[in-house]
């Protein structure tokens, strides 16, 4: 059984008609993980739905809870690009022992274009093979919390090394 | 580097709009690796487009050795999934020491509401992860070629026990 | 108010996971509709889901009673394109003192790459603006019933001339 | 022969990566044409990309310059919805004996649930049909230009009366 914390972050933007601007309403998870006909076991948790430039450590603090007192070893954590490292690293300091893999997206799950549907499966694959850690996965690659930067000007996540 | 491979499936399949029926004409790979914006670099390379069906043992003897001749250690195939299961036995006998994950749609990629652009995501990652040895990876999960089947009346694979 | 009158067609084929197949299991209809944000009243009716390969003129007979029968005057017809003119024919001679536009799709709505939802939104418009008459409203253009024939090369429907 | 004018609006926002925001790269008509298989001569021409809450009397000139000048009679603009009807009223001022249909939408051509390609449709239809005059299509219906306001609060366009 995996657990999936919702957090927030570009994956679940949505379109707001009448303000014209982009919003969180709802998360797209279950969706998603219908549309990808997932057959693992999975448990969805919504721990809040917000940018992750507006997170507090209070947030995280909240995130890191939430993983450590879920019953399930293996934990995907939908999240905001911007500060994803961040909380990888508040994570590691507090979650021992389980295989904790954020994820995100680039564009919208909304869009046509999303690239998230394709690092959700990589996210829900790579957390039933690595080795408990904390670890960040997206676009089809992994890193482990504290040697991945995001990359400001391409918005790309690579190696600090 | 990972070596894709693709052999058609339903994955692949297009619409026909004069005939009014389903067909192969080009893959949607390079496509689907754009849109989840993959930085894994990947060598695509078409050995075949067709329904996995009509496969003859000539035709999984030519996947076994692209899979056996090329480069790349790490290779992800796509593949219908009818025969999937005698293609990961085929690979099995012929092409060692290399991680085969063999991946497929249920619904077209070509469809709105296809799973192939999650499978995909979980291939690229499990085939890194996994340890040598041919895999069938299908919805999040993955099985080792030798305990694996396809169930005919729920479309959905499942372990043999 | 408009009647829309569902008999099928590519327009709402859907895939069928299990055969590999294309088939009917319901109309895509008021989903188009909700996604157009259709502010005209329009009161959906499913006469029938079949290929127009196969209708016979009983068939016919049904689809013209309906649009005589039903109380609105304005009506739109979803309907295969490969007889989608001798339909016209039929509701030519049958029903008097009504616009009636017929339309289809030359993609299944299913598919991403549907022509669908234009041919909706246009089949509405004519409906509305064309004096009393029986029309085939495909890609932009209308034809009157008397004057159109479908290529069978391009697949395109054509002034007789 | 159909004059397409675009201006911008909702209909051809674009979602930009690295900022995690809304903005114009260029306009989706000609891709929406073609996926419409529109059939009708339309000559597209970008007049401008902006947003209509930050037109300015010049740009309303503008569009009715290119309006007038056209050799086409038949025209479709594409417009933010916010102004669509100043903009139409400049245009019922200054271009006498065309017929001129203003289109938009609620949600960008770039969002899986647009209502853009059925808007493009109707206004495409209505242009075709309507005698001379300026007019409003979104959703299915059309209203002259002296006579209907959005509301800001649904969002829908509506009667005045």
């Amino acid at each position: 059984m995996i657990r999936v914390l919702i957090t927030g972050g570009t994956f679940d933007k949505e379109y707001d008609e009448l303000q014209g601007r982009l919003y969180f309403k709802d998360t797209h998870l279950p969706e998603m993980l219908r549309l990808g006909r997932c057959r693992v076991p999975v448990a969805v948790e919504t721990v809040m739905l917000m940018d992750s430039l507006h997170m507090t450590d209070g947030d995280r603090q909240r995130i890191a809870d939430r993983s450590r007192n879920s019953p399930e070893s293996l934990i995907v954590i939908t999240h905001g690009t911007d500060t994803m490292v961040e909380t990888a690293a508040a994570l590691a300091a507090a979650v021992p022992v389980k295989t904790i893999v954020l994820t995100g997206a680039m564009v919208p799950y909304a869009f046509g274009s999303s690239d998230g549907l394709f690092n959700l499966g990589s996210a829900i694959s790579f957390v039933q093979t690595l080795p408990p850690g904390v670890y960040i996965a997206m676009n089809g690659t992994h890193f482990e919390w504290h040697n991945v930067q995001k990359n400001r000007e391409t918005g790309v996540f690579e190696l600090i090394r």
